[in-house]
């Protein structure tokens, strides 16, 4: 069965504006790089929101476990900013859902050439297929159970809690 | 305990020589990429040869046999050209090595900007740290058994034998 | 004699903070710039502020103007934001200074991957090897005489007045 | 009046066939190249040959004088492979055509990422509107005149004749 891809935006897919000069969303750039990655997986793409994780609120996290819940696919990866991404989990880990769900994002946009995007898209599309069920971090070429990870902040690191 | 990442060169590496105006091998991008992808994976590279899979020879594969045999590590990664990858895997798999090995490489050189080999190299080091013992090959985001798998070289695809 | 390159910031040099999810300046690409483009160019290169030009204040316009005034050369091109791009050259206009003075910018940040920075930085180089004396704006592949010109903000592109 | 850009090929338009592992030529991309220049001049491109200059004959060269005589526009542009682009400037000052025509290329294949085709297409495209009527070299950010120019083949840089 095909793999659930849902975006949620995140630094993945952040864009230079060029008349304004900021930063800013417009549409996901998984397709195109799952194409540069000659990936040839199943897949089933689906945007839920393109925001900042920030901004994510409560409303918008039970959204992405309604989705989880409700689709037939038993793998999902969701694009997710890195701030709140551990947020996420908790909410979809209290959900109790009998699927692999590995949620991923990056640190440098897609976009912006020197990206993490494309190793890190590499590594969740080869952990959704390969681990438990379960709800499950992934970056910096590893992951983590829902329950024992954190950002560092200051070095912007995903680490096992201390 | 560490991964092990075993160079033996390929597309993954080649570079463009301004002065030739040939493809050549200087030295790996591993640690760049690596860099790049901002991997925290505990790793060991080595190289054991720089070559284009086609000039590699059966005393080639024994060496690297015997360098999979020999070292520490329980997980093994190995960058190949991609013309005789399952070639080599076959040699791996006949030496029933208890290691988890998984091969991969890239159609498009790293340097060369919109390469698959991130997006491979990602996935590769998911699946060393997921997949039971055994010798696999990563490409186009799966993971095959050494004794499934072919490259299509019509399209450049690895598939399932039919 | 050697080209005088000064810089101010703007766009050109902009980078993106993966621990803040800013954009910010750091340090000046102009050397990694000249060095892709295989310049062989003899250039004498110095920052005098880091600035988006949308903040660029009167004084800093007298210093750069005092900059171009002062120093040996003959030929100068200023690196700056493109908002307030056409200011600048007519602070500079309005000291008659007897040089051949060229403001370039980029829509795009440089390591943004997609710029357009490195042809504007081409084309500029070139101009101020050829125009003769007076103050210039160079933009799209295009110059402009210092009072000829605008920044229509709704395309991004540089015309001449109507 | 438009500047008339004629491609001939040349390491610019080099491209990685993923399927054999050689460089090859498929179509140019000098357009794609303007557009991510933001380039607003007038320009009619017209592709005469796509080869390796090493490749170019007498009659090509022929070919592409007969062009640059038969064309309306007074400025010229040719990309060209960089290692026998100072004969093909000869044999155009042959024919005495009096107009502005610039030589240029890159040492890296535009589509490999680092290249320096955009950097001297910036500059070629500044000279071209800049420079009287005569044959030039524009590389390393420098022009030249086609009788005082030569390609160091040792360093890939031109110089003026010793």
């Amino acid at each position: 069965m095909a793999i659930r891809i849902f975006i949620t935006g995140g630094t993945f897919d952040k864009e230079y504006d060029e008349i304004t000069g900021q930063l800013f969303f417009k549409e996901t750039h998984l397709p195109e790089m799952l194409k540069l990655g000659r990936s040839k997986l199943n897949v089933d793409i689906r945007t839920l929101m393109m925001i900042d994780s920030l901004q994510m609120t409560p409303t918008d996290r039970e959204l992405i476990a309604e989705q989880c819940i409700r689709c037939e696919h038993n793998r999902i990866i969701i694009t997710h900013g890195t701030d709140t991404m551990v947020e996420t989990a908790a909410v979809l880990a209290g959900k109790n859902i009998n699927k692999t769900i590995v949620i991923t994002g990056a640190m440098i946009p897609y976009k912006f050439g020197s990206s993490d995007g494309l190793f890190n898209l590499g590594s969740a599309m080869a952990f959704v297929q390969t681990l438990p069920k379960g709800v499950y971090v992934a970056m910096n070429g590893r992951w983590f159970n829902w329950n024992n990870v954190w950002k560092n902040r200051q070095t912007g690191i995903f680490e096992e809690l201390p």
